[in-house]
């Protein structure tokens, strides 16, 4: 496994891609999705501030994709997945302010796995999915869910700006299947549960979405959430955890 | 009104903004969103190929915005927009081919006016909104309508890549209320109506949806579809015909 950073350096004034080791970042040159190496240069964690470790044209985001997240709602679990847009506009880095909108009266974290692609994909079959995939990251799914119903388009509820947090690093070389995912609110955990209830796993969603439209390297999709969707309030310190993956920390503040 | 393309010439290696004068297409130095100006260089038309006239980080549609479509289809006409998003991966140019993805059984036009946004907005003002945009141009929402159903989520129906043909011209300083709108299927109208029967106006379009999101130089709104929505087969020639803006044509194949 190897953890890559894409970092804001030199008080604010550098965007640089970074490669993980031990305590230091080492400072990448080249193009991550295409040919690159390390520099000589590294940099010290409190040097940087963590960005989204990707620039997505695109956030595909699945809808009611793990089992135990449809028993909760009895619905029944859907036969495709259900797959909706957020707009590269919501993306928000580690430790960014997530910022309720007026007139939103509930604000929902979703804890989710991102993958995210290495290089444009097609149609891809379930076996070679994998080829596809740069690596992995934590997502919160944001949804301010008393906008989700008029019209029955989830789209406004889940594209303000701010709601779209992922990060902090990108997970190169991980097995996404069988991990522990949780979502701790102010320290107390709300979503407890593993990938493997994913009732798509992230090779066949590669493979399905694949089909339904070109992914550019860089995109990003959103695995669904777990059981235990909840409500955030201003104050709140909200924090997807992912094992193996990372922790992706946030605030809210209207 | 000023009409700028955005073409490929070189026989296809070079790509650039042009200003249209008489049969010419003046090539723009700088950038159109920014600084730009008028080089010496000219082209024909017949040296170039027309490229959707923007490169939007996303598309914004409209859903349900026409008085008379609302009736058409008995629903109530919507206290809000209705919003989705296409990927920018659907885009596809004036001339370009539609093609119709395995599995769909009904691939359906949608004539619309597209809205291009000239500079970064947030919650603008209905009064400022004009400020805001950089012109306009022909879309059509392609939909896959029997993707439409499942889940209750239109974007797998509406994100399939050549699903969102614009242009072919954005045209700047023009008046949007009150035109003509047309879709033409092999030379046949078959849907006819005015700009002026939409729900929510061009500016109220803005103002509410930078509400929502930010938007971007070069992102596009899609202003919804007026009654008489069908079905195109392989072999058809589709035509979005807008008053004073432009006439969209692509073709349909397997």
């Amino acid at each position: 496994m190897i953890k890559f950073a894409r970092v804001l350096c030199d008080n604010g004034r550098r965007e640089s891609w970074c490669r993980l080791n031990g305590e230091f970042l080492e400072v990448l040159v080249g193009d991550l999705f295409g040919k690159w190496g390390v520099s000589e240069e590294k940099l010290g964690s409190d040097e940087v501030r963590f960005l989204p470790p990707c620039v997505p044209t695109k956030i595909v985001c699945v809808g009611l994709n793990y089992r135990d997240h449809a028993e909760e709602l009895n619905m029944p679990v859907p036969g495709e997945p259900v797959i909706f847009l957020k707009p590269p506009s919501s993306l928000l880095g580690p430790e960014g302010v997530i910022r309720r909108p007026p007139g939103c009266s509930r604000l929902d974290y979703e804890a989710e796995l991102a993958v995210i692609m290495k290089k444009t994909a097609r149609s891809v079959p379930v076996s070679e999915a994998r080829k596809y995939i740069m690596g992995y990251t934590c997502f919160n799914d944001v949804t301010a869910r008393n906008f989700q119903e008029p019209g029955g388009q989830w789209t406004r509820a889940k594209s303000y700006d701010t709601f779209a947090p992922l990060g902090p690093v990108m997970v190169s070389g991980a097995e996404p299947d069988g991990l522990g995912i949780e979502l701790r609110l102010n320290g107390r955990v709300k979503q407890s549960s593993g990938t493997s209830e994913m009732v798509f796993g992230v090779d066949e969603l590669v493979s399905i979405i694949s089909g339904y439209m070109t992914l550019n390297p860089g995109d990003v999709i959103a695995t669904g959430t777990p059981p235990g969707v909840g409500s955030m309030a201003a104050g709140d310190t909200v924090e997807v955890v992912i094992e193996n993956i990372g922790s992706l920390r946030n605030y809210v503040a209207e």
